[in-house]
């Protein structure tokens, strides 16, 4: 049996205020906390870390296997994702990581998945409140999933009227994908079906369009956006994105004061 | 111009610990916090309230009416939904009463939806990591949505391979909609499919059971349980549910010390 323990912490958006009381104790007590430079510099400083690895954005199989090498030894150590570490995050790679070595929870390191604010919610509550009803998220980031498999998802998806949120949208060399799910999903949906462009939610530089799966410019997305698209019901009142859940308000509201 | 403020916050599972500083700041300071007994239960007595409206379950546009009325008179309200207030939570009906009533972000009161943990992430945190991939998340409450249409997002779903989460799963009265569902699943992935019932998410309480969905005993379901199907290639490593991203793992991870 050893002590080591071994945290996958999700920051979510970034921004101190919307970072789990529990991810900033974890964070704080770790030996060492293991992360991508970017997300990282998120922390910096208004939390001091005891020890940090940093490496670059590809590098993902690395920070697992460095962060499971070193709880395996004894240390208290944090990996971190933006966002929630279990959506696209570093969470499978670690158990991945883990279940290679025949991690056994009883004498390994103890592991946690700390949850965190997912990029969709957060994306969400800065335009209004698109994800009242079903939804499905895609990652369009090509890199690990065959270009076919994310076509079927994003048809299926916009098919049976999901709002769709877009994970990896565009980054600068992988530029197809999002013009060529825009062109997928206006054969299913109408051309001024509502679409969300969030950059940096709640981070510093935060911006958001409003705009229409026709009048959508794929050049203003890249990998620090988040693409929400409406389902058939979506609506814009005053600026707000807002898929209507089927309540009957107007009937029932008195008139404002 | 009035002085009002309406705020509709996501309490995240319930624990302290996950909520975010925001959502505290913003629940301490409001004159009225407004939401359903049981939610606002959950706030206590580690979070003291200025002053409370509580209510039923069902009564959301009442609760969302009372709380558009207290703004607009000048007053501090914060509006409250378990989980993320955006997903499927009174962030929608919120703006829906709002528009229904002209309303002006200029002249009426400010609006801000604070982002919390949604019950998906939350589920998947407890159980490992199933979320590692394109995912879809259904309601399978059909008080305000027709079952075809629940029906067709669920066959969509399964049909493209995107791992599922199911919101609002099973009531007392509400029975049949989850043993239909694992039937349409049953149609499309195979009977050793991977499934997390999650019960109270990080509440006292929290139960957690993987099965398949040959296995699955829907009547273990409840209002309080989260449902995740893995896709395809979903696994169980030591106890814990993984989505493999696809990333070469085995070949590159050195062994354990």
């Amino acid at each position: 049996m050893n002590t080591g323990e071994l945290y996958v912490v999700g920051l979510g958006p970034g921004h101190p205020d919307l970072l789990a009381p529990r991810a900033r104790t974890v964070l704080a007590a770790a030996d060492v906390v293991v992360g991508y430079r970017g997300y990282l510099a998120l922390l910096d400083p208004w939390l001091p870390l005891r020890g940090v690895v940093a490496t670059e954005l590809t590098r993902e199989v690395e920070r697992a296997v460095i962060a499971v090498d070193r709880a395996w030894q004894g240390e208290r150590v944090a990996v971190v994702s933006s966002g929630d570490a279990g959506v696209y995050g570093m969470a499978g790679l670690v158990l991945e990581v883990l279940a290679a070595r025949n991690w056994d929870p009883e004498q390994g390191p103890t592991v946690e998945v700390v949850p965190g604010i997912t990029a969709i919610t957060a994306a969400a509550a800065v335009v209004g409140a698109p994800l009242m009803h079903d939804f499905a998220v895609v990652s369009l980031s090509d890199r690990l999933t065959p270009w076919p498999v994310i076509h079927r998802r994003l048809e299926a998806a916009a098919q049976a009227d999901f709002v769709i949120g877009l994970y990896n949208p565009r980054s600068a060399r992988r530029t197809a994908p999002l013009e060529a799910a825009r062109r997928i999903l206006l054969a299913f949906r109408r051309p001024d079906t509502p679409v969300a462009v969030v950059r940096n939610a709640y981070r510093p530089g935060q911006a958001v369009r409003l705009c229409t799966l026709e009048t959508f410019v794929p050049e203003e997305v890249d990998m620090f956006t988040t693409v929400i698209v409406g389902n058939t019901s979506t609506r814009v009142y005053r600026g707000r994105l807002v898929t209507p859940r089927g309540y009957r308000v107007d009937a029932k509201a008195p008139q404002a004061p």
